[in-house]
């Protein structure tokens, strides 16, 4: 078998580092390319990278030399972990060289045109990519905000079920959130910081996209190939706080339903609703996406930010909610799947759905799922 | 003048030593004794207590002889800081010994004959010590949840002004609220806990019996004499967290209003409300009970948790929720307002409403209220 | 093969939970009772046990019915992780029943006729086993201190290659140290604690016997078979405290020799010295005892905790010292390598010394080092 | 009473706040001028800055615009906060401009016609401005390192008494040493590192200035008038560690004397020695430069750093070592005491002896020291 040649886009930053971290021990991907801002071009990516995470730098990553982010042969596909101010640009100008771009930045989501998916939930938005503008390859996809993946692995199987019509969020979200150095020590020792720039804004909008419904291609007469999606209608408040934790964002939700729940109904809905990955052997993919912990006071960043490592998401605590119906805890990794783990995946989604060019998933046998994250 | 004889109950744990700290420089009140459980009977409060507070022990307390719960003659009222198992009997044998006893636990809070009192916010509920059975200067009065008194400082203006019609609030809590030793190093440390035992029952109910309404005497034809309080009707949903700071609980709070509000109206009614404690001169109230932060990222607890000497509740953030319409940040300094400074106020309050048998406000004059808590 | 039937003494604590979870996996060693106080007597061990790893508990151990800390049949090995109050009797019970115990506890290990051992460094001391005055198969064997298990693995090589003369350590411990619930997180928080109850004692006198001399049997004419271990004639001085980690002790050491050394020959005494394990293909022994972390800032307790699987000291930033000639730093896990890890080391240790009746170190030919504590 | 006009350079970073914080509330100082880079000039100091102590920004304060560094007309003295990259330069143009520059950071202090002083200890050093190359009213003085400050209030005393000859020093430092933004979040959660830039070069040498001998002038025949400084003949050894403390350095100290002592003599050298600003009224100064805690865990950074309004060491666990022969730990607070508070009472101490052109320490006479710092 032989790999997809992949490069990453910002791999000296924090989520690069994951994205390093998991793709050089990946059955699918090879990194050929490490790529960042000009400060690090040309130096060997050991000695420009302040590595901050627990496990080790692989050691060939460390000998690779940083290239810069522009277009260049080679890769199958871009990861991106770019800064949203920059990633636009660059995003789009790998996407018309032909190259799949595969981003965690924001700066592309909300398009029309462009997907914004979480594979277990609505793989079928990959068709949007037929709408983009760029040539046989070229595409761009987008993985979600870290807090909204969360959520909406939550919300899927409960709307499927009962139809949402309104749901409450708080968000105790890590450090790790804001990136390397991100948070200062001396703000969040000995304190709780209710503010994150722009995330209120996110996690209010970006689930109705991922929740939204993508008409089949001419479903309606003379509909474009590919329309646009028709984003979920119920309301989403929500309300974020940094917390002195590292990594693992947890969340206080409260939801509407349309039709009438109960708790074995809503248990059942998260542990055995299908998922659109079911049966793909994508190697990145948790057994299950949604994990219920029985115990009362979990679930907790420390301990379950791991849960299918790291990319299921836990929940616990269902119960009553006097004013919107239920109400429960969710906690998911964000620097895992909610960020470089959930990207990795996407993009195997990808290879599966036949949007990389010149490869296909059963080019991909050997692949080993259960090692991938491990 | 002659201060008022206190002793305080349960003087060794956590609240008890706040109390220790406020009352042993306080303009009113002196404390002739200190009581705790066997364990530290007959020992000097010095050598039998681990002082957890930054200000250092007062030397007068450090050399009193810790004495037993069990009523003895001297004090004119007993603060009490027990822990609620042992509350509820002790707490009684002081009220039939003809005592105040105003009190931290939760053991006599929801009895009909027992005000759940917030000084600023529902002085008037006092009246109900008039239908308790004990003998003349006898009687309980209760201080609220360390959560509930902040969120009730921040509704009572709202009831008020626009009527509420449903309250969620989700909670981020300080260490501090379970006690000494309390929470286990390790439970927190890069850790957030979605659950405290008791708490979210606490807090549903607690603030609907002090924002409930007390008909005056008589009202009603034949109606004894200090009827019990009308529960207010609105419903609240509580979801509580542990999180890695020491003092101080933030408090995200959505809130919906049966009459229309807009934001300028809505900063009014907190800031110019009068209040049941204006114009008594009390030592431990505040200038204001709640303060308006403006910055976009208050309150926080390492920053605002002192505001008007840990008597003020800070809000911040408030702006439109698409669920419930409005939604704001909180925060309340747990163990000073929420606990020991509470409490004392309450004691304050209590004096000037001539429930301290033998004691009048008008022998209190050389009160300095301004130094009371500095 | 068939594994070694074994129990865990102390099995719902701390040092027990690690035990469990090294132990359930373990290639050698098959637990067949959990023993703890009489308040989880009789419960299974799932809902007996407040469970702190991270790591899931083994689904085997939660079925398990815990038993008493008395002797019965069935164990070949018993592992202790008692508190040292009652650790001296239950384990002397279980020598004399004819059972090897293999002790954390503190109780037994500075008697004369106490092997105190680290298996890489002071293997030859377990001879003093055949001092005890137990039955055949009976034996008491300890593992030292979690600070002073880091400080030997790195003192061990310097003193055969440069002979010590004097230590100086200063170290920054971690709050699992104190087992759970442990540190309060009230003391912790934005803090940090310079004692801890014994530890500097223990600090200053085990590595004298470890790094002691055992002369062979007969050596000195008429000598008992056996003699005593003649402590190491070097002082050591030792300032501890407890800081705001979980795990991961860290330790500031300065050392002074009797003979020259310089920088590349201590790095070789520690990377290249031969070990007592050498050889004996021992599941949990790591690769290297020690290993050295080139990075200036470098060990961490959060980056370097997990070297070698935590069984691992990880030494850096050795200088010279003004005072006493050289100085670095160095860091080990302390409820790995420091408690449960280096039990079970130092239980094939003696599994492969032919300590365990009925079984050798042939017999477990189908051992998988590699896995026992990935 | 006319106060002294003054100027803040570098006013909006970490230690430039808390001077603002001291000196807008200062007896004696009236300052005129907040000055920072050009990113801040021209704009209100409240707006550009980026607030981080727990005490409010004084209002005054935040209604000056921001100016450059150049030196202008009106201080009479310039407290320097500035970065060691830019201030040589900066404070040198001050002093050539005939003002009095008070400066906190390391650029000037180890130039031979610099003193480098603790007023307490050795206010002589003072004398060597005359030997600066300024015109009158012109001159540079230092405050040490943050470390180095608690470290030689506990030295000098014990050098007086028993003559020093060896030192060991590890540090527990406190995050805000390293200024705002600072250590990173997530450097320092569950975590200690073992390294801080050219601190332990600082705490090696600074110590020796400060304690060694300024010769009178003239006291050697032709000498040049103020020689200068003797360095302290000691040897000292530091091993430098940040851990996750907001304020407060923390440090285990060994020191070998060349005079016997006893517990009791150490003691009475700490909380005896008379000090060089005895008498002189200063409002920064506390009432005892070192502080002795009894309790056998103390002193902690939590606990102990606000002694003395923070200007006070506190020293505990004064005990032999078996190696250089006593042992104990200090904690002073390196922003107060460590940075801003030092140089204010430096200040105060230049005023004392004359060396503000135009005010003598007898036209303060309204001052009133124990509210300085409160």
């Amino acid at each position: 078998m032989q790999k997809i040649p992949v490069a990453i886009l910002g791999a000296t930053g924090a989520v690069g580092q994951r994205l390093v971290s998991i793709l050089f021990d990946h059955p699918w991907f090879e990194p050929v390319a490490l790529c960042a801002s000009e400060r690090s071009m040309g130096k060997p990516y050991g000695t420009c990278t302040r590595w901050i995470l627990q496990d080790p730098m692989p050691v060939l990553a460390s000998l690779l030399t940083v290239q810069g982010c522009k277009p260049f042969d080679g890769p199958a596909v871009v990861f991106s972990a770019l800064d949203a101010d920059v990633a636009y640009t660059i995003e789009e100008d790998w996407a018309k060289a032909g190259v799949l771009v595969v981003s965690n930045a924001r700066s592309h989501r909300m398009r029309d045109d462009v997907p914004l998916v979480v594979p277990e939930l609505n793989a079928d938005h990959l068709r949007l990519v037929e709408r983009q503008p760029y040539p046989e390859g070229g595409a761009i996809v987008t993985n979600p905000n870290c807090s909204t993946i969360g959520l909406v692995l939550a919300l899927k199987a409960l709307d499927d079920a009962f139809g949402l019509k309104a749901v409450n969020v708080v968000t105790l979200q890590a450090a790790s959130g804001a990136g390397y150095p991100g948070v200062p020590f001396m703000d969040l020792i000995d304190n709780a910081v209710p503010f994150i720039p722009g995330e209120e804004e996110k996690l209010e909008t970006e689930p109705l996209k991922i929740l939204g419904h993508l008409p089949p291609d001419g479903a309606r007469e003379g509909a474009p190939s590919g329309g646009a999606v028709e984003y979920a209608g119920f309301g989403i408040s929500a309300a974020c706080h940094r917390v002195a934790v590292s990594d693992g964002h947890l969340e206080a939700v409260s939801v509407a339903f349309e039709r009438p729940a109960d708790h074995e109904a809503i248990l059942r809905a998260w542990l055995e609703s299908p998922t659109d990955t079911d049966g793909l052997n994508l190697p990145s993919a948790p057994e299950r996406p949604v994990i219920y912990a029985d115990a009362q006071d979990r679930p907790q960043p420390r301990f379950d930010r791991f849960a299918g490592s790291g990319m299921s998401a836990t929940i616990g605590r269902l119960r009553p909610c006097p004013i919107l119906g239920w109400k429960f805890e969710l906690l998911s990794h964000n620097t895992v799947r909610g960020a470089a783990g959930g990207t990795v995946l996407l993009a195997e989604l990808c290879v599966a759905k036949g949007l990389v060019r010149g490869y296909t998933a059963s080019m991909m046998t050997e692949a080993e799922p259960e090692l991938a994250l491990a």
